[in-house]
């Protein structure tokens, strides 16, 4: 099978924001709780994050281990990388993900800033300005084989969507968790359908997993 | 984490039977149609067995591909290896499993009759004459620090359910099936509630998968 492009575990509110408003150096998530939108996710066994033994091994940990099946690369955008906006001001600071980043493959952050390519652990951080099909091939050149993973956000998701990049999405969404404001990747998962099938779970947890396939 | 012993994708009537009366050569499930116990995973993109491109990828795309993840080893009762019965009259006759099994790992069959162990393509078929608890240290020794994989029939999975070695269990029950007669698991997935977490996941594609961990 060809390399697919993936969307996993993206973390959505209950009213289609994957992330809040005002996004900071202190606030990743803006004034979105992201501990309430990964809150099925840390329950589970997989969670790479635990620390404490135990967790659940059910449907959920399914899909949070499946997180790192078969991916070589990530592509994500700037904002998932970082809070700073237009020119770098300080190289020094190499990003939210610490130094035991959880990508553990080539990472390709889009930006209209370059800046050198730099390695964490066995993380590799590479900065493009291209167009999304073309940070694709680098990907997927990169990912020897494998699959690569769309890690968002929104915007990006959004783009990638809008070029018919990508393979699957695994949405996971909080129904209980609302925003009301942030960046918003949908009013209803229904304005995919057209061009994707999907499975919609809920799972025992209280979280809805939407599972789509390109039609 | 330690090495894990789980039940994947095993296929159930919606009455409880894994298979049917009367195996025989011809019949390896007696009078039960495999492939009415198999369609769900059959439309899936992932299953192996597929001679046309495309099947679905949403829920139980996930789990028929996991039946590979991690997994270094088999273990499995002499009916799923073949239909003989006592002492091997045919030497010859390697097992329902073809050229290619679909294993990929060393695989031990439980029988009271051994015989020599041979090789198909990469998958290695081992025979034990041990209790439960013996053949699990054999085929984690085997699985180079993977998990190992049950693969039933029922009586086998009953034997280590009440040996207490499971770690996880995923029944994949297919409502609309009915076998009444055969080798039953159970009368119902309660039975197992006292020891075992449970998600209970229906799956759009009309398979309920019971998902189980240890308490």
């Amino acid at each position: 099978m060809s390399q697919l492009l993936k969307v996993q575990n993206f973390f959505l509110s209950g009213d289609g924001f994957g992330t809040g408003e005002g996004q900071s150096q202190e606030r990743p998530f803006g004034h979105a709780n992201p501990a309430e939108l990964a809150a099925w996710a840390g329950a589970t066994a997989s969670w790479p994050n635990r620390t404490d033994p135990g967790g659940s091994m059910g449907l959920d940990d399914h899909l949070v281990r499946d997180f790192h099946y078969n991916i070589g690369a990530e592509i994500m955008g700037r904002n998932k990388f970082g809070y700073q906006r237009g020119e770098w001001a300080d190289h020094e600071w190499l990003g939210w993900w610490g130094d035991e980043p959880p990508f553990h493959t080539p990472v390709f952050v889009m930006t209209h800033h370059l800046r050198p390519s730099f390695t964490l652990s066995d993380t590799t951080f590479h900065f493009v300005d291209d167009e999304p099909a073309i940070v694709l091939d680098k990907a997927k050149d990169a990912a020897d084989g494998k699959d690569v993973r769309l890690g968002g956000g929104v915007t990006v998701i959004r783009e990638f969507l809008d070029a018919g990049l990508i393979d699957t999405l695994h949405i996971a969404m909080s129904p209980h968790v609302t925003l009301g404001s942030g960046e918003r990747l949908w009013e209803s998962p229904e304005e995919l359908f057209d061009r994707y099938h999907c499975d919609v779970i809920p799972s025992p947890s209280g979280v809805i997993h939407h599972l789509f396939w390109r039609k």
